[in-house]
């Protein structure tokens, strides 16, 4: 559709197009959105986005996205150092970060065994999590990846691995949420919910 | 909520976030998604945005994004120069041209007349339209501008302008899509479709 574009122009489209998520039409409108904008805020993204491809870090004990070695929650002294929440990417850790409740540290697994994708354990942040077991105060790791096909694999292939070791695993709480009303909810999430129901007193806690 | 994402990734979520359409949350899901693309596509994005910041041009007949000074439809001999199809910006034009069923040329306004988004006729490309009347041959122009209140201001608006000129001023029909059924239509553009019907030879013309 975009054969008659001018290249000047075209080589943005195909740029965006190329993103996870966005079609040729949207991927249009925002090429067009950046003519609107005034030039310099352009290099200034240009300048943004080659600073992120050339100096980006991975927090080399957690695998967060980090502007130093160490990210800034594994070096906050005041984190729980024997809980680790092991989540699929640094979204997860946004997500929970914003709820306030937890206060330990995180591991990434860049991803979740998916064999239609062709993710196996060996490309995924296993062997650092194993290791951190062995040589930490580790007490319990809490799995909080999505409750899907993939990521019930994979939570129970850490599981397997991690059954030798004097650790805790627990798996987030999945069940109706808050605010939604009974007869909304899935049978598989509202099965779950009754089956792993909590002591009344629970309720209360946050 | 990126409050804690370290600033390599924090400014290119900002720069996708400035974009129309775009929430926090996609906006993160692209930055995030540029780390998973190798550095030199990122280096080929950013080097092709600043392209189009530095050398992006209008046709400066029609104001169609170009890489020329003169647009690949204005430039074509083959194209009917007695009409002249009034769009609201490039993204119409592609709309238009794939239909096939267009082949004069176009003048693209740049925008609409929107009171509430501070735009009036001053801002958007009138002058050079009504100039174009005066100096060349055309006959017709096609009011294409969506239909909507602003889009209608617009119409009526150079209406009143080109009356003094001796060129037919027409709008594309508005009626009820091809292949949808009647009672899914709103009740305006039945009303429309019903007031200026058509003879019904005129349906086997495309």
């Amino acid at each position: 559709m975009n054969s008659e574009l001018p290249k000047t122009l075209d080589d943005v489209v195909r740029s965006f197009a190329a993103m996870p998520g966005i079609g040729k039409r949207t991927a249009l409108r925002l090429a067009l959105a950046q003519l609107k904008r005034p030039a310099s805020e352009i290099h200034r993204f240009a300048a943004a986005l080659i600073n992120l491809a050339d100096n980006i870090q991975y927090c080399s004990s957690c695998h967060n996205i980090s502007d130093t070695d160490i990210c800034y929650i594994c070096s906050d002294v005041k984190r729980d150092k024997s809980l680790i929440c092991v989540v699929e990417d640094i979204r997860d850790i946004i997500a929970i970060e914003n709820t306030g409740q937890y206060h330990g540290l995180y591991h990434v697994l860049g991803g979740i065994i998916s064999p239609v994708e062709g993710i196996g354990p060996s490309q995924l942040n296993m062997d650092s999590l194993l290791q951190k077991v062995t040589s930490t105060e580790v007490k319990e790791i809490i799995m909080a990846l999505n409750a899907t096909m993939e990521g019930d694999t994979t939570v129970f292939y850490l599981y397997k691995k991690l059954k030798s070791y004097p650790v805790r695993v627990s798996t987030i709480a999945r069940g109706v949420a808050i605010g939604s009303e009974l007869e909304n909810a899935d049978e598989a999430t509202l099965g779950r919910s009754i089956a792993n129901r909590q002591p009344y007193e629970n309720s209360f806690s946050s």
